[in-house]
């Protein structure tokens, strides 16, 4: 942390402002120019810097370290490889985990899973619960829709993704579910972050609609603090004041996390875009930028899905977008 | 809902276009106008406006009742006044709910709340549980924090007010807390809504930092749903691209809630300006605006609080606070 | 400006950005820590810090001082008092500034500015030219606009407010404006704040819906440094998620200016707000925050209004409305 | 229009609302449901829906058409294909228009030019004129700059593009410049907008930073307006909360306008960015997505050029950016 005092800031108060820090354990590097006095802290006590910035004559505060460390570049220049089963996500290849919204029924999910199967998809994505925003539709078959996602997989040796939205799904997700997505509302909750951390499987960090990306890789930084390093970040919209899209996907964010971190990160144009004629141009431009992989929700019925209908592609539409991503992926030397 | 036709939609399209709404359940009234058709649909099955508008033909989709009912100013037009004890919020008194960010000692709880009471406050308010980004931070004193919360308001004749942050923990509130607070981040957590509503206690709900004011008022239905009509919304900032400020309090939200819905609403300056200088003008102008209550921090010693010191008022600030309240408050013709 | 550089950096990293700042002109003082080096970098040049970000070794570059300067509050710590024939902006009076959105005839000018003296308005604020997203509508009386309200004003001993929108009117303002207000939208266009300068009357400078409050800031140094040291900063409204309302109207903004800067600032409610009805409590809030001024849209009949009747307050409105802020403004030690 | 009425309106509530209605001209067709009368208006008068929404028992108004007609893609469903010289933009081809951000001299333009047009790039573009928020930097060589900018084109059978400012520049950019940019800060600058339309020549209408796609579009209907068809909008970011990056890119912008509109939308990564490192990711995006050209900063010494070094890629960067952009262009069926 660097305290920058005002101009015209008194030796009491540079001597008020370093006693402080002193007590809350800093050492303190003092550096008097002509114009103003720095004072460099450094410390591994986390201190709110508001608290010094109430303080006279202190003009203002500035953080120098990031406030996450594991999630950083410089922890792991490299960066991230996440293997699970023999997919690698974060390696060259770009990683589409797809799939209906929520698991209706078998039939459902080997019409869908047979198809992407033969499209090379290695990640079949589905939810089993729900956490939506009108409590009287569908709520998603739960444990059974867990079981079903599971043997379809298999059946395609496929991996499994799924959202977790309760603590108490823990041990389900334990048993059924290869890759688990945090959703964007619990990207802060700590006490969900806790327990997957202990479970040690490649976790799903969704950004929160409203969350930086610094808020974001500190989210990541807790759960690898628990001991669980494979952790994936994704980019699924953030709120801005346009409103013709549900929200607005922040494609920077992909270089920018890139620079900043070590782990992969994905993105989710299906929920982000929330219409089917929008998702193909967003998939595409993720994995363009650099996107380490892709959420995309696909359905062979759309019309009649029980959730999610309008933002899932159909079948021939992913056919098609399979096909075009494979050419951009060979663009940023990556392979589909 | 009305769904506008594209004006070179055919008889073809239009005629799907019932079909599917028929099928969906709702009786359709056509209105063929000579520019274009609208269809207006009345049901009350919930659907998604997107499923409609991807169909070929469609201009638009509108939805024209409020997405909310039991919380909409129409279901009471005189507006509810919520009863705690011998508090009224949402009366002619605009109750301030006051207290240290966290419990952090009797003596803490007994120095602030004797001086609160004093000027009159009448809810007492602090934290026993924290849901904090620094998870090294000081986590609270649980159980025991609320006791003491409980015994210090019951000696001061105070009523008691705390945040809530997981389902595991309603018991406890059950126990010890007169009115619960949801925190911004658990607004759409619908598991705890559903678990909080059949409680029947006064319930806070804070707006999300990326929640709009519909959406907030949807949540607040939830609960009203689930049986609780005592519910209280809380305007407490929204993230906007200004970051001088931690968030961007929008105090428009006082007027705007006020006419659309029937709830009492409050505002929390303390945490949406996070530095206790800027917390007066924000508490002055949340009641010129119409606020029916606000939250304020206070400690007796901010500097060595335990969490949230920055944003705290020392108690000469709250002293002083309160006798410009108390002018703003007879301005609107309301008392303090 | 500090250079922080990154904990790995290399000597030779680290002189090539010594010599980078020593070819701009700049002095440095190096600090070498136990675990980074900073460089201070102090010198008059303004430099692009994302110019240093991108050299090789450097983690961030953090500037010191803020990008203005004669706004600033440490240059006028006592703050601006603006003084236009005997009214004082940023003194112990909240000055309204009120009057119809725009001139449309003697009649009603003489109507509307009858009633504002009665209640002690100084300053009649009307538009002659309009720079609207409707092409189509009325654009206002122009220099015919001017004089009307010149000669209405003088005939109630009142001051003229109106908003420029062109340098080619800035000898029609000349003539017959006493405060000239610069509407958000050229916040930025230095062309025209150049010449305004030169005036040397006061300007009322709007921040733009998407300007940071450092950016306004920044503005009103422009036009300081072009001579006129006069400026009056208003805030608007915001642009955010939120649509319900036009725009977010940011009253924290009024503390956080009176902090950094020692111009005064007013608050326009109506057009942030948009209609009538949300305009009294956003007025109202503003002086309990502590602002310097209001601008009021009224209208004697606003439902015939040939422009933004919307927003305008009847007369009767306004009345009330006086009644409520001189109590409010009592409360934080000032007069209407 | 459609003016839905709230459900308890009273008919004379109703009547009212007809008469006003009629008064400004519209044809109303009234529709009377169960639950509610929902007023159809049709006309051709602009009229602001908030005044009709403040009138007693009036629930909501919707607009129906979009307030664009001539840059609407009803208007013209193939899309529009704006020829300059033997360039198409909105055709088959992604039309690169590359440059540095200021003409510094001769030299300079030969070298970057000569470079540009061995990958094929046939629009120049330059800045001659600036309008920065440091008033100290370097302003541009004027029209001495168009002069180079055209010559230096010429030589390579290039195109010109370059940016106005001012009104006053508009014979000017008539001798020299083929492709006129408005900045996002003139994007409502109705008077500049007037006068361009008049000239004839194909401009590119930048979104502001906190325009909504909507208001762009507007902006592009004024122009077609005054008579001149051939407008570009171009995408280069908006403000939201995230302030690692200078401005969020909205990419989704592109496959929306391509949906509302009929005119080619290209983006502008390098100002969206600000640094040249996140510029290649966003440019193949953006491609990815369907953009019908892109504005690209190439200077052959960013170190030292004059102006916006920082964002402008080298060209060694651009020649590998341009091979990853002709496979990408080839993925969506489209040349570069």
């Amino acid at each position: 942390m660097i305290i920058v005092m005002e101009e015209n800031a008194t030796e009491e108060q540079i001597v008020r402002v370093v006693d402080r820090l002193v007590n809350l354990g800093f050492d303190i590097h003092r550096s008097t120019g002509s114009r103003y006095t720095l004072l460099g802290a450094v410390g591994s006590r986390i201190t709110d810097p508001r608290d010094l910035e109430l303080l006279e004559g202190v003009n203002k505060v500035v953080r120098v370290s990031a406030p996450y460390k594991l999630a950083s570049r410089a922890f792991n220049p490299e960066g991230a490889k996440i293997k699970v089963g023999d997919v690698i996500i974060g390696g060259e290849q770009v990683v589409v985990m797809a799939g209906p919204g929520v698991v209706e029924s078998r039939e459902q999910m080997e019409t869908i899973a047979g198809r992407l199967a033969k499209h090379g998809v290695r990640v079949l994505r589905s939810g089993a619960f729900r956490s939506s925003d009108d409590p009287y539709g569908f709520q998603g078959l739960g444990e059974e829709g867990l079981k079903l996602l599971r043997e379809v997989a298999d059946r395609h040796r496929m991996l499994t993704h799924s959202t977790i939205f309760d603590i108490a799904q823990l041990s389900l997700f334990g048993r059924y579910v290869d890759i688990i997505q945090v959703s964007e509302r619990d990207m802060r909750n700590y006490a969900l972050l806790k327990e997957l951390a202990k479970m040690g499987k490649p976790v799903i960090l969704r950004r929160g609609t409203s969350s930086t990306i610094e808020e974001t890789l500190m989210a990541a930084d807790f759960v690898m603090r628990g001991g669980d390093h494979q952790v994936i970040v994704c980019e699924r919209g953030i709120r801005t004041f346009e409103t013709y899209t549900r929200h607005t996907l922040d494609l920077s964010a992909i270089p920018v996390i890139k620079k900043l971190s070590s782990l992969p990160i994905i993105v989710d144009p299906s929920r982000a875009m929330g219409r089917r004629d929008k998702v193909p141009p967003m998939a595409r431009a993720a994995v363009a930028a650099g996107a380490d992989g892709l959420l995309i929700e696909v359905h062979h019925d759309p019309d009649h899905a029980l959730a999610d209908g309008a933002q899932s592609l159909t079948l021939e539409q992913f056919d098609k977008l399979t096909d075009q991503l494979r050419i951009i992926a060979s663009a940023v030397e990556r392979t589909l």
